[in-house]
């Protein structure tokens, strides 16, 4: 059936509504990346390292889905309860490529670690002419233009130094989550007997879920004015307690996709198999493999080679993983909105602003059932 | 003449204390690997990666000279006036051993940008087996752990951001000064038109000096409680002021003495002229050669080459290069003094702690005439 006219404009005004959202959140970009160069520039820096530090900040900082970044500015509109000044949107936007920033960095060493050779529809940066290794270094500019931006938009606010204390910790936490995910699934030697569902969970967690989802939502939390406590009730606490299962929740839904869904969905042809991942579905696979099966995996997985990666795939649906991913699914659902509905929301004494469910529903909402 | 019994001594006695401040410092250096890895292993990280983490840090940061970080604890005794406290010392020599992380940080990634293939005497980190990327991670976590001593031992000090400001303006400068490098001087394609003594000023005063002298004095500065502004004075703008000149003169130095020194005077052979090094000799040949001689400059620099370095070897001597080290040595060294000596040393009003000409005085003399 086709949907209904009005359904139909429905959908038109909400991606319009979500394009604008993202050109204004890109305008941001242009200012803060002339504001990087130029502070660059007035340290008497010749034109050629101008030139390729302008190149870098361009060719690794937008171009992707701008999810993270931009999940920092609903959020504080969520907060706020209102929509935001242009003051206050521009400085929810800056926190936004911060984190936008700090996984450009993240990102651009990954694809040299994990050498990599397309991004974003484009080569990865260490791949274009005349890069290489000093892709090193770029990605290590990134970081450091954070805290250039935080410092020269945030010193005299009193919760500045939360900001930096969050970015470090959260930065840390991502490291060593990488680490794992490198010390457990080299690309070159397959050794499945590394793997488990608790090895995945740590990878996940610290790789992924602290910078993707408690990152933006607590420094949305900070700008916003939340305080450390109020009474016995811990809003960063509290939000780490759902953003964390949240996030385990979307990179297991991710590996899934990977191998369930169709490239018209998730917009590329998943790799997982080939590529000696330790995605959540060879983790369920393991866990419940008979002798025979686990031969198979053994024998074939993480080797680049489509016949093998079928017969991976053969295993799966053996053991209808799609089924045990369907009963995953409905019980992270069901998990994560219990503890939304348990934050208080209670007004307080002092005034102070308060946590609110929506935060997180929203983040919920879109990662349910999605199939893209 | 052989030195007098008496001076045989004394200079035993020096040596004596120097190995013994060197052995304290490396104390510390345990407890805070212990503080780092306990701190990893209680996020639940499992065996494998607690040994990577632990062999990275024990590989990457004791063993070399630890200049850097004794300076921040002679500093602070300086600026003191008296012997430090048990607590006192701990908390200058953990300064001292971020400004070792921050270099191992640096190190270890310039090994890999450079393809180097020994550092302190042992193959550089990213070559050990089974390390290769892995090892950009790995220095990531070095730049990471400052963060976690800082906010584990400093969180409560009213100087706290200063300290982050300061890692991060220092390690932002670096990365600027690293790029530089990296783009004057590629080891695979030499290009003498893009060296000049200006660019090898940038490349100096960005990669080297603000890390190697002024890091360390300003973290010491901090800890002894010496504010932003005296009156008309400014205490750190003071120290930058000569702390910069003098890295410069020291990295001066040391590209004289890669050319000039003798294997036995820098325990090493120099190689920046087969390296493609953009050294203060050949910026200073390149502004002075004669069209014969540029030609000469141009088709052997940076050639992997022994008769080639031969023939610019030559070139320098024709030069005369070792006369002009000497005539910029006594100016550097008459400069310098004279900063110095007009750094007020007046006591403050309000009793704040005050800058001392000897904080910089013992750094000057470290240098002067060294030939090793
Ligand atoms: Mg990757
Ligand atoms: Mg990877
Ligand atoms: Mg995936
Ligand atoms: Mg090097
Ligand atoms: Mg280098
Ligand atoms: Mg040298």
């Amino acid at each position: 059936m086709a949907p209904s006219p009005m359904i139909k404009t429905e959908v038109a005004f909400k991606a319009n509504g979500k394009q604008a959202a993202r050109q204004r959140f890109e305008g941001v970009f242009d200012v803060l990346r002339d504001e990087i160069v130029a502070d660059f520039t007035s340290k008497g820096m010749p034109q050629d390292a101008i030139n390729w530090y302008k190149r870098n900040l361009e060719y690794n900082l937008p171009g992707g889905k701008l999810n993270r970044g931009l999940s920092v500015v609903d959020t504080v509109a969520i907060l706020k309860g209102r929509a935001l000044t242009d003051d206050e949107y521009f400085k929810a936007a800056l926190l936004g490529w911060c984190v936008e920033l700090l996984q450009s960095f993240f990102l651009v060493s990954d694809d040299m670690m994990d050498q990599s050779v397309t991004r974003r529809g484009q080569p990865c940066w260490f791949r274009v002419e005349g890069v290489n290794l000093l892709a090193i270094n770029d990605s290590f500019m990134l970081e450091s233009a954070i805290y250039f931006l935080l410092k020269k938009h945030f010193r005299q606010e009193s919760y500045y130094v939360d900001l930096l204390d969050l970015f470090h910790d959260i930065t840390y936490l991502t490291e060593m989550g990488q680490l794992l995910d490198l010390i457990t699934a080299p690309e070159d030697a397959v050794d499945l007997s590394k793997f488990s569902l608790e090895r995945h969970r740590l990878i996940v967690v610290y790789k992924t879920a602290y910078y993707s989802f408690y990152l933006p939502v607590a420094l949305a939390m900070h700008m916003s004015g939340i305080p450390a406590s109020q009474g016995s009730f811990a809003p960063y606490k509290a939000a780490l307690d759902i953003l964390i299962p949240l996030g385990e929740y979307f990179q297991i839904q991710d590996d899934f996709l990977d191998f369930a869904g169709t490239p018209e969905q998730i917009g590329k042809v998943g790799t997982d198999i080939l590529d000696n991942k330790c995605s959540w579905c060879v983790n369920t696979a393991l866990a419940i493999a008979t002798p025979e099966q686990r031969k198979i995996l053994d024998e074939n997985y993480g080797r680049k080679d489509a016949e093998k990666e079928k017969r991976v795939k053969e295993v799966y649906e053996d053991m209808k993983i799609r089924e045990r991913y369907g009963v995953y699914e409905e019980g992270a659902y069901k998990k994560i909105m219990g503890l939304i509905e348990a934050v208080p929301e209670t007004p307080t004494a002092d005034g102070s602003p308060v946590l609110k469910r929506d935060v997180f529903k929203v983040f919920l909402d879109k990662i349910y059932k999605r199939t893209k």
